[in-house]
């Protein structure tokens, strides 16, 4: 899942991308655990079938647990050389939290099922909803032969709301741009900085400064157009003059800071994208690959047994035997099943811990946001317990639209898990009534919310390693003849891409084994 | 036109937008002109049927001079209420400078003939090419029913080029705000600006100085994962570690400052949009609305007399009277039309001074800014004569694609106009290469360029007013019964929403003035 919320809260989470000590303590700490960068999948070989026939070697036969994407991923790249592939999924449908909601779908939680009546055309990305450019996800995007389109994750015309007030984050950014420019550019022609400016670096960083800022003649910040204006440039020039913006002191004070580089990181930054129709196409496309036939859906396994030549699995009801298994279940859940892999995979198992996370969907008959606010996409920052609120990417002008009107993690997503649908929508709506007012609880049709850590089998929006340490790496290579997938086992934690780096990776070592083999 | 270009010399030319002074500093200029925001149209109310037949009035006829943008917006407009709309056009087609250039098209310069070759699908925006959420022309694609996509503007993967070094986007911003906020944050830190801030002040700064720019412990910036990455974070974490930022003097020398605000600006900040299929979109819908049978086309002006019941336009073979006229010509090309209207009106017309502006599509057989460098969409700066490429925001993973291999003005526009299409496409071929190497030179399908200079009836990407005067003042009223309208007669210049703008200026004086006639 692309978590919106660890935008505000990554910072240190994340181990490995945007940490907040800068890249040299990043990778002082990925030298100490041996991790330099120098392996990764990037020039992954998919498996042929030439390699079987021109070897003389047979395939195998592998059981898949899991039917995510890090799941499907490995059955489809196995797939490609004739690996007898089948897949073991505890749900009713494949793609694990590659969710979209659609009218008609049913939704059941722990306690409770949602009829989903969203109106024709209308679709809720409750999982992953973002794509950065970089990512494995869009290469698979474009092999899969699934149409794209732009992900708006920034949006200057969305809000800011902290500590009570709501100002649109074009001007949070113009305010503070202005302002630290004007100190900095102040400072430095006043001679301050001298010690470590030569006198060509002062003209050229004052330069930058006033267009960065858009200050005045006196290296002053005093507003700028940037910030947005009350009446749109046409005959005239447009301004917003009111209310001007406040000192510097208050914009400090504001907190809006952390919203303005909430898409600096890399895997965050503009542009991102989204397949077009909903996320879900990318399960639809993998499982049409694979073979529909070959996911057997309801299926909780209850034991794995690495033996001498293969693995055995059991199940409620039945028990099945292939010569290799990729465990592709959240760390969580694959910790509750007995087996024979010994202690360490025990331990490392239980290390990452399930991260609760929350999405509400509310479809309008409207699309006020675009009709009066001019909010094409985007997202609004908050400090509330709803954490955000996303504009849709897509459908830009038609009648009706899906606002997602919150997603958080964490103790916020705790606190909405636990309300009814009804409760969840209800708290909501009122949090948003702060931001856009009341048309934020008018003309809503239908709606529908997920929290992940009730979602059966699932258990969390993902998991998060508290440190990377020895399991991390003792889980990238098989325990016998098991090996482990999922985002949980990548740097790439809570991304579709990670699952799919992760089957990569596993399907890369498994395949060189085969061949290896007598 | 969408101008890129002016988003780097953009300060100062567009009065009333971003202008460098701040915005203190545009409104004493404004209020000096008696132009305090007040007026502005955005409560625009079209002219209704209902209007005359309530009063019992009639409506009246109409000669519009020019079927670009502002006249079909007026046509358009009137012909809501039942006016009697005659446009008359001197070049082939409607739409001005709203210009689509497709496989079978020809495009007529000065001199010379292109035949367009590009393949099926594949369209090149030689005009407008991109809309801010709050402009017009988004209401417009709305009202007539145009479907729009967003117009990737900013891209951090794509390049700054600047004194001959090629970084990308992403790394230029990171580098420069990491080296600022480290400046700021140890004056901060160090005490230095203490008259300026107080504790609490100090505190806020340095969270959001780390913040902003992924500073180290010692409020050093050493490099930030925000650069972007040799190797993308997978099974390890990534990291661009070759080579490492320069020092801060070469960041501040390397010049890529005005490439990170480039789109700072209230008419360039992401997201913006696009018509889907091509910016003529707009020009179908509205020749469709407006009635083709009321476009006469290759009809050249050479008179306009102002009579005192009404308007009498001549043309080469033939004359036409109505009530009222519309001049919706580009300044320059309208001031070369002798008139009755008055001294005044001339001297007023001369003053905007036209802007050359050149673009260059190169249809490429392989979409390799997507597959090998990872872009999608969005521009590369550069301080070469080409001054943008950009990269196709719509067709995501075709296998062909149209890249804008120079879109440029002024000087450098002039210099590719002079030459012959091929050889506008050999320069930029080679200017290309300093960025991409020698894959931007091949497989190349075809290609067609444009110099709006050369342009028959238009001569000129836009028209640049030295100064917002009395002349630009006079021009928004009538001259007895003809009336001026195009995007040079507002503060967007160069934006088609500035046609629609002053259009809907136009329609609204005029039919106030029939409303009230008696």
């Amino acid at each position: 899942m692309a978590e919106g919320t660890a935008r505000l809260t990554r910072r240190g989470l994340l181990v490995g991308i945007g940490a907040a000590g800068g890249a040299g303590a990043m990778f002082a700490a990925m030298g100490a655990l041996g991790l330099a960068p120098t392996g990764q999948d990037k020039e992954f070989q998919a498996p042929r079938k030439g390699d079987f026939t021109l070897t003389g070697r047979g395939s195998a036969s592998v059981l898949i647990l899991g039917a995510g994407v890090a799941g499907l991923t490995a059955a489809y790249e196995l797939g490609k050389a004739g690996y007898d592939c089948t897949l073991l999924e505890a749900r009713q449908r494949a793609g694990g939290r590659n969710l979209t909601l659609r009218g008609g779908d049913r939704l059941t939680e722990t306690g409770s099922t949602q009829e989903v009546g969203f109106g024709e055309g209308v679709y809720f990305n409750a999982g992953p909803a973002r794509i950065a450019p970089w990512m494995l996800t869009l290469d698979y995007c474009r092999e899969l032969g699934i149409p794209i389109e732009t992900f708006v994750n920034n949006n200057g015309a969305a809000y800011v709301h902290t500590n009570g007030q709501t100002v649109r984050a074009r001007t949070a950014r113009a305010d503070t741009y202005g302002y630290i420019a004007e100190l900095l550019a102040k400072a430095t022609d006043e001679g301050r900085l001298n010690r470590r400016l030569t006198a060509e670096d002062r003209e050229r960083l004052l330069d930058f400064l006033t267009r960065f800022g858009d200050l005045g003649e006196a290296l002053s910040y005093s507003g700028s157009p940037r910030r947005g204006m009350a009446r749109n440039p046409g005959i005239l020039a447009g301004l917003e003059l009111d209310p001007p913006p406040g000192t510097l002191s208050e914009i400090l004070s504001a907190g809006t800071g952390r919203a303005i580089t909430a898409d600096f990181s890399y895997d965050m930054a503009a542009p991102m994208f989204q397949p077009v129709g909903g996320m879900d196409r990318i399960v639809t496309a993998l499982v049409e690959r694979v073979g529909e036939d070959r996911i057997r859906t309801g299926v909780q396994v209850t034991k794995i047994t690495s033996l001498g030549d293969g693995v055995e699995v059991e199940w409620q009801g039945g028990k099945q035997k292939a010569d290799y298994c990729i465990a592709a279940l959240p760390p969580h859940i694959l910790a509750r099943i007995p087996h024979n892999l010994g202690p360490d995979v025990s331990t490392a198992l239980a290390k990452p811990t399930p991260v609760p996370a929350g999405k509400l969907g509310l479809e309008y008959g409207r699309r006020w946001w675009e009709l009066e606010d001019r909010i094409y996409g985007g997202i609004t920052e908050t400090d509330l317990d709803i954490t955000h609120i996303w504009y849709p990417s897509h459908g830009y002008h038609a009648q009706t639209g899906l606002v997602v009107a919150y997603y958080n993690t964490d103790k916020d997503a705790e606190l909405y898990g636990a309300l009814s649908h009804e409760d969840r929508k209800r708290r909501a709506l009122t949090q948003g009534k702060k931001i856009h007012g009341e048309k934020f609880r008018q003309n809503v049709l239908s709606s529908a919310s997920i929290a992940w850590e009730r979602q059966d089998h699932i258990k969390g929006g993902w998991a998060r390693w508290p440190v990377i340490d020895s399991s991390f790496t003792l889980l990238q290579g098989p325990a016998g003849r098991v090996y482990f997938a999922g985002d949980w086992l990548t740097r790439l934690t809570a991304w579709q891409a990670g699952a799919m780096e992760s089957a990569r990776h596993v399907v890369t070592q498994l395949h060189q084994r085969v061949m290896k083999s007598p």
